[in-house]
């Protein structure tokens, strides 16, 4: 089915021009035009793909979001040498997003977390990546102090990262001052129990 | 000096419609156009108070930036019998913006945070403000648990509050469960030292 082929490639290249965009804008920079200039198709080609602008959003959220996801399971088959603990701050160090490779990952995610605040829609779609990270860092802070209460030692970190993604992005944080915030919160983790 | 006062409750009254407009739409919501109706001036006034849409949105954080600044402060002198342990607590809870009457304010402080991580005025602004409740939180955390680090104890909760408040903000969590989270991890380090 070369067609169906065609269609999610040219969607995928779609969704990196509304990335690329976002990231250099903001969201208000992902406007169809630009979109079709930036990814090299006509205007006619989005709307086939896209039914509006909040579909091209979503699938470019889903785009990041796998790539995010991809890399933090990635972690977890890095060695059977390595302890649950570290792989706790391999895992959040991959959704945190503060190094400067994933500066543009980052922007991203921020411009669709604020999006989401007032649109429902994008909301669920975050909201559906969120769950399954938490139950992911969940999992491993269990297996790495079973005393902890893991599902509140996970949605701690999560928005710890998410925090510290948010102070990087502004320039309040450097990577390596919010890296060692994020190493010592998990110390004191290991630490209390 | 009338005119210099109706100036800056003109400006104010600019400042509250931008606010009530990116509560509800998100920063694009506040164009020059209905920002003037929603103040009910004209967009000539508008534009006689501000130069430019950069320093109306710069004037509108401020402005929301001010009002948790002094409600944070109103914590300080809440009562000296208040121990500083619970000072730092009361102060983050105002912080972090979770409850349900301060949901406008948070929208607005994300869709500022967004803009900023594109925008070197509006990040310069946010990092001032953050700088500030940072100070205060350190200097807090000194006195409630001297043998803590007040700097990095501070730096991680307002990136942890921030967190919290963007998880909320798209029903990720609900209020008191961020507040339980903020609770947990204050009752943590109290508890270490």
């Amino acid at each position: 089915m070369p067609k169906q082929v065609d269609h999610e490639e040219r969607r995928r290249r779609i969704a990196d021009a509304v990335c690329a965009l976002i990231d250099a804008q903001g969201l208000e920079g992902a406007t169809l035009r630009d979109v079709a200039t930036r990814a090299d198709v006509s205007m006619g080609a989005v709307q086939r793909c896209f039914r509006n602008k909040e579909e091209m959003l979503r699938f470019a959220l889903g785009h990041i979001g796998a790539r995010v996801t991809e890399r933090a399971r990635g972690r977890l088959v890095a060695g059977p040498a390595q302890s649950a603990a570290s792989t706790v701050g391999h895992v959040v160090g991959e959704v945190a997003l503060l190094r400067e490779e994933h500066r543009a990952e980052a922007r991203i995610w921020l411009a669709f977390l604020a999006a989401a605040a007032v649109n429902p829609a994008l909301a669920a779609d975050l909201r559906a990546g969120y769950t399954d990270l938490e139950g992911l860092l969940a999992r491993l802070v269990a297996e790495a102090a079973p005393a902890l209460d893991p599902r509140r030692e996970a949605r701690t970190l999560l928005a710890l990262a998410d925090g510290l993604t948010g102070h990087v992005l502004i320039g309040h944080r450097t990577t390596a001052e919010a890296e060692e915030l994020l190493h010592a919160h998990l110390a004191g983790l290991w630490r209390e129990h």
